[in-house]
């Protein structure tokens, strides 16, 4: 992913410095014009320094021991981190008059640059705008406000998503692969069918934010009653664990007497875990 | 979807006789030209019985005290069962001289008879052949085999994988609605994001059907790991559950030696429940 970021500033024109924590990785982009740092420090004399790693701790082991040099720059950090993450490292940053700004990277590094590509922003407003130029060079970027913890929330939303959905994709696989049909076979169908089934998402968040779950059009909690997918993928002799999860969702607002109400009811299951009951709009 | 069903038939010019367990729903299927027979012996003098009912148990209730009449017929029976159930009311039909034909509708009451809706067929040959032109004016017709329990497993597949990404946008939804973004703001990113992402489907696919989970541009299983978004979720005050199931078969995949592997190895663990070990292609 950092070759990605730096390769796509080369190409934009931006003069850039990259270090790695593997030295010997910037081979092809030396051929592009960069700078390559034998130690951070050297990488810190830019007009902003730009951070993706592996994990929150690596980006404290790196940037701790240059937190003096670091006084004064503009910080922008595209490690996926966790909004408590993210908001610890603006703590830190601000009291050694850093000014952080985190991102959450919505694309794999092919598609950097790219059409489709997404960069959420949070934290320090004048450093979005500062560089904002520079940003759109990677792809759409869109600044969510002040707190930092923010893009991080929306990026691990859309990650929880994306991971979830694949794995509803892979258990319809294992489930078909029980009788022989290959997974190339189903997703020729399963591909076209969840896309398509992305466009019932705006008629969920109504529901949702409007907590009217007894509308009349409703598919019922009793009828999106998942059991025959679990006893099916039982019959079929592989896990049933993926349905399952589904499955309790639902069970859990049935029993507390909301089997007629719209199956996007299993929210509140998810957003109050330690209450059944509705909360009031 | 009975409804729905009759009132294709009726646009498309077939005589149709309908009867419904709950007597006066026919109404506007009447205005249609539809017959209503006051029993369900009085809907057997048809060409083809249609049968779509609640589920396999009802299916039961109903034609079990009219099998005798039903002996000759070909009988196409779209209730959402599990292949298990299908194989059931398939052998049920073969004992009694009644031709079998299981369907499992891929669409909801309003598409019938639309672009986007299929209906998958398993069970006896020559009563899809017969009905094909019937069959099509409900939308895509697709026939799977003489198994009549395919077209159920492939419908039960698609099924799950559509309500487990739902309860993944569920679950992103909540992420967010924790720091007072709104489920239709979130959905404005999620609807395009999940739909692109299907893209990838192909992909697993192809490395799922070789077993090359060590292909060399993989995302692994280490670099997917979930536990970040389940500690988001835990501080967030939502329920980790949703994205717990899916870290569960990644961890699950990591204890046994394939941290390395391609992300997609979390097959095996939905596909072989009681062992951990790689399955040879």
């Amino acid at each position: 992913m950092g070759t990605a970021l730096a390769s796509t500033l080369l190409a934009a024109g931006y003069p850039t410095t990259v270090w790695n924590r593997t030295p010997g990785r910037a081979g092809p982009l030396l051929v592009s014009g960069a700078v390559e740092a034998t130690s951070p420090v050297e990488a810190i004399s830019a007009d902003v320094v730009i951070v993706c790693l592996f994990d929150h701790a690596s980006v404290h082991e790196v940037l701790d021991p240059l937190a003096d040099h670091l006084t004064g720059t503009d910080l922008i950090n595209l490690t996926t981190t966790t909004p408590e993450e993210a908001r610890e490292l603006a703590a830190w940053s601000s009291t050694r008059g850093i000014r952080y700004l985190d991102g959450g990277i919505m694309a794999v590094p092919a598609m950097i640059g790219q059409d489709g590509s997404t960069i959420l922003y949070s934290g320090t407003p004048e450093v979005f705008e500062r560089h904002e130029q520079l940003l759109r060079s990677w792809g759409e970027a869109t600044y969510f406000g002040g707190d930092a913890g923010l893009a991080s929330l929306e990026d691990l939303a859309l990650l929880s998503g994306m991971y979830v959905m694949f794995a509803g994709l892979l258990h319809g696989m294992a489930m078909v692969g029980s009788m022989g049909v290959t997974a190339t076979s189903f997703v020729t169908r399963a591909q076209p069918f969840l896309a398509a089934m992305t466009e019932t998402f705006p008629a969920f968040a109504e529901t949702i934010d409007s907590r009217r779950y007894d509308a009349p059009d409703r598919q019922s909690l009793e009828f999106s009653d998942l059991g025959k997918l679990v006893r099916a993928s039982t019959e079929a002799g592989i896990s049933p664990a993926v349905v399952q999860m589904v499955q309790d969702l639902i069970v859990r607002q049935r029993d507390a007497g909301f089997g007629d109400e719209d199956f996007s009811r299993i929210y509140e299951s998810i957003a109050h875990p330690l209450t059944t009951e509705s909360s009031a709009p």
